[in-house]
């Protein structure tokens, strides 16, 4: 099975993280993209995930609520920036639960070579501390899980379509 | 006269840019976000800047065009994604004559402190190289005329409120 990769420069302010599908672009910025399938790969799988808003468009908000068995609200937001279908997204991102603002500028880039697309998404952060806690904060696991389970996802998309 | 620094590390992906103004935050703040004075302060003074859109909310969009005066037109847009008077901006940038996307997260905080008023803004770019790019085309002169520019505004303000 594929891996994801990361790269966590120290003293940097980004995360670089990548990993291969075998399946065709279109169909993984589809499957990215599609507001009825976020919640079958988003997140942790023991979490469910409400689309509370999902613009895709150059300065649309996007807004999911997780939830998980006890009840507890796990809100994320923001904005897209760049959609330029099926090659790249830019949008931004914040988790609602801190004290402070901290945004982040991720950039999702999805490029095709015999049939296996590597997605590649930079997430640059407003400062080395707020990435250094993102990290420290076990963003790399859920960042995994999420991507093992799209990997599941495309393949059924695949004996689907 | 206060000067405005700039932090630029090698190897970061940002720049930091500070200045001190003689003015309390309030005042700063409206005068950079009064859409009828940003031609007076924003960019090179022999340029003239049309304010095509100043949507100052959570998604509102911006965008900003200058002429020289053989009628070259430079434009630049982006997305406010923090609005929080008058203490800090959150928005992305971008000028629209690359042939490729590169968009910039940039922070805009004030801090008042006996009168002065600090100006802090953290530009964050999706890479090192964009980095470096946006340096070696001379931002810094460019950035220090703005708000050299923006601090006379400033004094002229202070005398007529």
């Amino acid at each position: 099975m594929p891996k994801t990769q990361f790269i966590v420069e120290p003293g940097a302010q980004q995360v670089v993280m990548t990993r291969d599908f075998n399946a065709p672009r279109e169909l993984v910025f589809r499957v990215l993209t599609d507001p009825e399938l976020i919640g079958k790969w988003w997140g942790p799988s023991d979490l469910t995930t409400d689309i509370q808003q999902m613009e895709m468009r150059e300065g649309g908000a996007w807004r999911f609520v997780q939830r998980d068995k006890d009840g507890n609200d796990f809100a994320f937001h923001g904005i897209y920036h760049v959609v330029d279908a099926p090659r790249q997204v830019v949008q931004t991102f914040e988790f609602d639960g801190l004290p402070e603002r901290h945004v982040l500028l991720e950039t999702l880039d999805l490029d095709e070579k015999n049939g296996v697309t590597t997605l590649t998404q930079t997430s640059v952060y407003q400062s080395v501390a707020d990435r250094d806690g993102m990290v420290a904060m076990g963003m790399e696991s859920g960042a995994t899980e999420s991507l093992e389970r799209l990997d599941a996802l495309l393949q059924s998309q695949r004996v689907d379509s």
